[in-house]
């Protein structure tokens, strides 16, 4: 890919995630507060229809998604049932990226992956509104502190430093192999119903050589041995193209799909249910 | 909070607030059609799914978020059920913001906050796209409109002036106070569940410190004295977290929510439902 | 409509339409990719709801909004079942306008409406992502490509030049006229449940002087023959709210709405459904 592009002409970037839906005017109102402080920033959606409270959904989303993003983007992520409560409002630089939202797991995948520089709790109020809520802190406190940084205020300027083992981390549980078989779990569905696995496609060899692939959901009595590059694989006027198959997901994890329909309705699959891979 | 940017630097912002939906492309092509005439504007979405032509929820969404913009904000408002027939299309200068939309209601309640300066009817077509259809006047009439005002153009270029005492307010039931008993109604309802009454928090004397307070709907038979000043207040191991709870919203107003729940489907209030608050 | 602004002054514009939905976090992930090679572009979305696969809703969202757009635009649409298979991704110069996507009839209605010049597979991986996935070629190929497009990259730098006449198009069924009768069909249904024909508006002669119009949907024993110039029309204290009516949508085609109501689920009329307009 090229990239010609000087980091320092950049405009500032904010990346927006949370679980506030777009209808109550919530997300333009964080817009309205980042204009306010920083007028030449951008705001990109990264999405705000994560299911409320859902933050495992929501550390998924951003650990498949910040890569795809300019060094120096400032991810603003708030699911945060403990709005108002002693979990802290923190800001982090984890590897190129930095990161404004509660301290309640968000970030777990991403530390699986990037290099924890500085953390700091958002303790300066002189980066936050007048009036701080304690139910609306995503306008009060987040939105400002990343316009703050986009007009270039330093992260340690935000707050006091923090000790970065006392992050909170989600109990991620990763896939386990033993005797050429992954125990593991669907960690996403996505609007195509498609049913995201947390195992990483490298953990496999060769998927697509061997035959002998096949994947369980035991509970449900559920077994699928097809394997294709991609959903329109194989299909054609003698396929039968209601059968589910197993494929690699665009962020290189493991995934399960029916062709132009909905694995996730079709198999009564969820987040959650547990899988068998034998390779 | 700091704010150090000149007004004068900031690129022109306009909101946009409409029923449209994001489904068919209609805010899409608003966006185009402002692109064309004012390049250099910036686009914030408040909300486009207000259900369809309910200018009740529009003008309370409206009133909520229009103090966190910048001044001179062009919010663009259309949720328009008498688009193409008699009603008036205006602009109005109130306070240090700028409306454009159908007069038809939708300011009522920032009517009751900021001082209205200057309102004028959009007769002037040079300002329009050259065909104005009858039915999608955000695109033909209103966006062009705001975006000729982020370009520089004077609100009473856009037309003629109109008696501000003409202009239409929806019939707003105001809460009532008799006898230390408070008479109001949900008037909102979020994407969280949360119910939003018409009570300004300080129309209680010390809410939190008062623990008499109850808040009942009659027509439900329903009885909620427990206060909060957040969501997580009060949870943990020996916590009943299904409960309905009394909060002050982030914009200053009484409202009831569950924990993690969906107080409007848990307790089946709606809208336009009436509560009596006993201080 | 005044359009002082000269095109080399404008930021380049980049409108996307896809059926990914906003939940997942993908049109965030594209908006990276594109901010990070092109940080001066500006994105819109033009709707990302279409319903999934469904390409020719796509291509008819596309035909009634492009226009609307500056000269220029770069329109990134991905509805794209094929999406890994040998379908070609493509860049298209249409009119003033580019289009980058997958080759599988999205372009459908605007080839009829605008002379094609340019036409190339996107076949130069130079501007694609270093890894290219098998399923999601709109993070990987069609937003590098727009954002190279944007900073000024030339359309036939990005590929192999194409014949534009093995281009695929949608099987259309354009209306009928025979003997006063038009015989069509309803090719979108919108967010208000308005229900839009393929019957362009100049085929009757003078709509609303001609007493004798009468729209029936055979199958259903539907027949309407009030017309209105707009939803809100003949309406007040006498009137029906709830019967149906034809109009004029704001693309110029004949449509049905009832008003303050929802036609498509009043009528259980849906998509592909059969029409006979008598004159």
């Amino acid at each position: 890919m090229r990239q010609d592009v000087s980091p320092s002409l950049r405009p500032a970037l904010i990346a927006l995630l949370t679980d506030f839906g777009l209808r109550d005017g919530y997300i333009g109102v964080m817009k309205g507060v980042i204009a306010t402080i920083a007028p030449s920033a951008r705001c990109v959606d990264l999405t705000h229809d994560v299911l409320p409270q859902d933050i495992h959904a929501a550390a998924w989303i951003l650990a498949r998604s910040y890569r795809y993003f300019p060094a120096g983007t400032i991810f603003t992520c708030v699911v945060d049932p403990g709005v108002g409560s002693t979990r802290r409002p923190i800001a982090v630089k984890l590897g190129d990226w930095l990161f404004v939202g509660p301290d309640n797991g968000l970030l777990s995948y991403v530390l699986l992956e990037q290099t924890l520089s500085v953390v700091v709790t958002l303790s300066n109020p002189v980066y936050h509104l007048a009036q701080v809520s304690a139910t609306f802190q995503g306008r009060d406190i987040f939105a400002p502190v990343a316009a703050h940084l986009a007009q270039g205020v330093a992260l340690v300027d935000l707050g006091t430093p923090v000790d970065p083992t006392t992050l909170r981390r989600l109990a991620l549980q990763p896939p386990l192999l033993r005797d050429r078989q992954i125990t593991a779990q669907i960690v996403y569905t996505d609007h195509f119903g498609n049913l995201l696995t947390n195992i990483p496609v490298d953990m496999l060899s060769a998927l697509h050589d061997n035959p002998a692939l096949q994947l369980t959901f035991p509970a449900q009595n559920i077994t699928i041995t097809e394997c294709r590059r991609f959903f329109a694989e194989h299909t054609g006027a003698d396929a039968d193209e209601s059968q589910p198959f197993i494929y690699t997901d665009s962020s290189g994890y493991l995934a399960v799909a029916v062709y132009n329909g909905d694995a996730a309705r079709q198999l009564a699959i969820h987040i959650g249910d547990r899988l068998v891979v034998t390779i």
